[in-house]
């Protein structure tokens, strides 16, 4: 028998429009070439970007199948999730996936036969052009990654970096699936000899009267990444798509974001880094108010790194109560062991659960912890350890390019409970 | 230096829609509730449905953001995913999730404000009203299950059953998000005692003039299901789609789709099952051409069972030489073990490899053999073992209701080599 304590009001029947999620927006001609070019030039040349300053409203055209409510619109080649819309299922759908181009896309009839797209291997014994379709009879793996933007948490940063200035939504975690490098490699006869890096180029159409190499998309990493590296042509279960690098992504497990090359035409192993600006000069972990030079850190591998994704305060007034903050953490390249979680600032710690199923170590792990939140304020906070005992840093150093900002203190999130 | 083998011609950039798989077909105008209500009755009567036999060519409006070149649409309320279209990384996402509706869903206008949804429990020492609100605060979970129809495969069994011709594609592997049901109890003072079945009845709107009990959607399962159930708001990283049963469903790990409930608005803790025509007669393991009565097995857990997605005919004409041979296997409520390939039909066997994350044992997993396929007829086949060496059936028993086929012969791909 039914005793009926607190029976709610009767849910309001208006009518919403289904779609809502996957409405088309028409809005903003961007001038998304200038964009993206605009961009491109202030990341080698670290100058400031005013585009970042005035955001746009609506999605632009070629994202306008995204989730418009659940995005911040920076620019239009600089879209970051909002932090309330990651959710607690782990995975981060394409819908609700950031966006950052460095130059603006090839033309989108390369993804209507996926399978044509073909790149060049070199630095192999037996190097030859090869397509996705016969990259696909060479082997199929699937791995879950954070992809993050290597300027993610840029916000965060106290000395006003150049470039976007994103909080935490410019990163995402995301199931690939493609075939190994490592496989590649093999079944064209292995190495050629003396590489020391593996370096990717990407199919960006490049401006016409700059010199390439200053705005091409070209990256170098270090040959142990080909280990775990895919070149991969499906996303979440779906072929990739264009916006995300379709029809074939270097997906480099473990690296930020602008390592893991888009449309990607040429893969090769070589003896030195790229001379390409990207990789010459720009993302690199030079000090703050100079500009990068191969002597400074390339932004390669990511750091241990957690932030609180709810409760949020941007989806409604929080009360008092007993309520589950929850997260995302990440090990970078190594398994992550656990996580912290604060509700005073980091004063105080205590040990979340991790939830969910462990999707690898280049995943992230959602983890919950239950507290009961008393009117006032509060300032969530968590910090996340590797397998090898590493703590995520409090305080991340300044850069130039404000990159890798992994700092717990600054990623902490202040509430109001009412 | 590269020397430049078997380049390929330029690929062709013709024009192309970039969100053509988002895109908004008008089409259909299906007498959406006359369908459901129709299936509804067929169901119960074990009646054949004449809808079934003449598929729609367009998503109706309520799924028109699905992805309509991967879905074969039967009638405006069955929508199976072509066997081509699961792609190798794991996860199905909501664009290409099938759809089978028992009867017209409730109001949209239901997940306007999802947190204000409310369910009663009863058959705990508490029984009361829980808020979706409410019910956030008791817990948070994850976890991967394969959803998959009652009548997945009814395509492939001889004997013609009633219902929706279904092949491969009425079912899929998707991550959700909710409180355990194990937690709601505890939070209510445990169980009031005597109850044997977990109960869950759906939020649908019953049609006037119909006796309730013959139409509505209530199905129990056995006490033990609720260990592993959740109330799940959430399904791949976003708000659960009214559509997949938003704002909330329970979702009953191993269980087939019908105990899955949408939309729901009431569990109960029960010493015996409901008297629903759709428990009580519908959904019963009865021999074939009779109507199912309490005597006979409900449908609920789901057997081993795995299928190749992948070289698919129907994705274009396949040429000799190496493929690699993929598709998708799950042990039902235990982890999986093996996967074994044939190419001739089943007169010889390989076991193939399981690739990417685990996502546990209710999730399904990918299986991939690299084969040398010469020209010429072949037909491929996958049998699965769970970690208590259950194998796959080789054909499943002919019943009434076409239910729970899972035979390996039966759902063998034929394929032409050219």
């Amino acid at each position: 028998m039914l005793r009926l304590h607190d029976k709610p009001q009767e849910t309001t029947m208006t009518p919403f429009p289904h779609t809502s999620r996957r409405r088309l927006l028409s809005g903003g001609a961007t001038a998304l070439a200038a964009l993206g070019l605009g961009r491109a030039q202030a990341q080698t040349a670290s100058a400031p970007t005013p585009a970042a300053a005035a955001p746009a409203r609506s999605l632009p055209p070629y994202v306008d199948w995204k989730d418009a409510e659940q995005m911040i619109v920076h620019t239009g080649t600089t879209i970051e999730t909002r932090r309330s819309a990651f959710g607690t299922s782990i995975i981060t759908p394409a819908e609700r996936l950031y966006i950052r181009n460095n130059l603006p896309a090839p033309e989108v009839g390369i993804v209507a036969d996926p399978d044509a797209w073909a790149m060049a291997v070199e630095g192999v014994q037996q190097p030859r052009y090869l397509t996705v379709r016969e990259l696909k009879a060479l082997g199929i793996e699937t791995v879950a990654t954070v992809l993050q933007c290597s300027g993610n948490g840029r916000g965060y940063f106290a000395g006003k970096p150049s470039g976007t200035k994103w909080t935490v939504g410019a990163a995402g975690c995301v199931l690939w699936s493609g075939v190994p490098v490592r496989n590649v490699v093999a079944a064209l006869g292995g190495l050629a000899g003396g590489a020391r890096f593996m370096t990717g180029t990407g199919g960006e159409k490049l401006p016409e009267g700059l010199d390439p190499r200053s705005v091409m998309v070209e990256r170098s990493v270090p040959l142990k990444a080909m280990q775990d590296a895919l070149l991969a042509w499906e996303m979440n279960g779906e072929p990739l798509h264009h916006a995300h690098g379709g029809p074939l992504r270097l997906v480099v497990p473990g690296y930020s974001g602008v390592n893991n090359i888009k449309y990607i035409k040429r893969l090769a192993f070589t003896a030195a880094e790229s001379d390409a600006a990207i990789q010459k000069t720009g993302y690199r972990m030079s000090p703050p108010g100079t500009k990068g030079d191969p002597s400074h850190p390339s932004v390669w591998e990511m750091d241990v790194k957690s932030w609180i994704n709810g409760p949020a305060p941007e989806t409604g007034p929080l009360r008092a109560g007993w309520v589950q903050v929850h997260g995302v953490a990440m090990g970078g390249t190594r398994p992550l062991r656990r996580v912290d979680v604060s509700i005073d600032g980091g004063q105080t710690w205590r040990e979340a659960r991790l939830v969910g199923p462990d999707l690898g170590r280049f995943a992230w792990r959602q983890f919950v912890l239950p507290v009961q939140l008393p009117p006032g304020q509060h300032v969530l906070a968590s910090r996340a350890q590797d397998t090898q005992f590493n703590w995520q840093v409090e305080t991340s150093p300044e850069n130039a390019g404000g990159y890798l900002n992994s700092g717990w203190r600054s990623h902490a999130l202040p509430i109001t409970v009412a």
